[in-house]
């Protein structure tokens, strides 16, 4: 009982969303009470495209780690990927989001998984939203957050997405 | 020059070979000093199927990085993978063959990738080889290595691939 208490009057949860590509991975950190979402930054890895392979995804892994030690989030959410119909495409973005959430699972978080037609529904209300309607409820819904590129703002996204079905699977519970 | 000289007389090269899957990835050890191997280790990292993806895919991690901290190779070669028809199965072997990947660049490991055809080439002599084939050539080879499971003779054998072509490619040069 007095640990309930305790846990509902932490501070609060921080929740980092990873939008994973080989190239580009866009993250975002968000801190939730109740309902109540507050922006605390974001940003974007690139490792250098001329790497070798292993290396790019270390890049990615270590990167994340980063922004998890600099940030301390408790949950992490990452987007599943569209399957590419070139099969070798595929398989590159598999590598990369695998580093996505080896990352935060072995910094002991929570993660969770959520496919980007449940992103887009959870964040603008349809499945088929575009890029530009997602960067403008991330605006709405975290106006502290600035100028997002389309990376970060799917990244918030994902986190938002956590953000409020974590709190509706806690009222069912 | 003397660099040079210490690196010509240092210890034999260890050598990991890694054939990654999501549900058994096969590890082996190899000692190389010239034209000399001797096997050192070998083994299968297994993930609980009903764990969570995240920590299947942390249990690969977690578990290539403890073979690497008790063997201490020096070098790991990792196998291609075959493009599944089913894009479903390759994004999630994508994902464990990052596990594979950034396990040993983390520990500051030259990591190599062969594709299979290559391996069966450089170990049984055709890119057709079956597997009873492969396993016959690792105990002809690696006779201290005694009886292998596939995924481990899979392991052993692009460890051999890289042993022989990265002399090849110092003759070379």
């Amino acid at each position: 009982m007095r640990e309930h208490m305790m846990n509902a009057n932490r501070l609060p949860t921080r929740i980092l969303g990873l939008d994973p590509g080989l190239r580009r991975t866009g993250w975002g950190v968000l801190a939730v009470e109740g309902s109540r979402m507050t922006h605390i930054a974001h940003g974007v890895i690139t490792p250098d495209e001329k790497a070798e392979f292993a290396d790019r995804l270390l890049h990615l892994f270590e990167g994340i780690t980063a922004v998890i030690e600099q940030h301390r989030p408790d949950e992490a959410a990452v987007e599943e990927v569209f399957l590419n119909t070139n099969a070798q495409s595929t398989l590159k973005l598999g590598h990369a989001r695998a580093a996505a959430l080896i990352a935060p699972a072995r910094a002991g978080l929570l993660v969770a998984e959520y496919s980007t037609r449940l992103v887009k529904k959870a964040v603008v209300g349809t499945g088929a939203a575009d890029k530009a309607q997602i960067g403008f409820m991330i605006a709405r819904l975290l106006p502290t957050a600035g100028k997002t590129t389309a990376d970060c703002a799917d990244a918030l996204a994902v986190a938002i997405t956590h953000a409020n079905l974590r709190v509706a699977n806690r009222r069912v519970a």
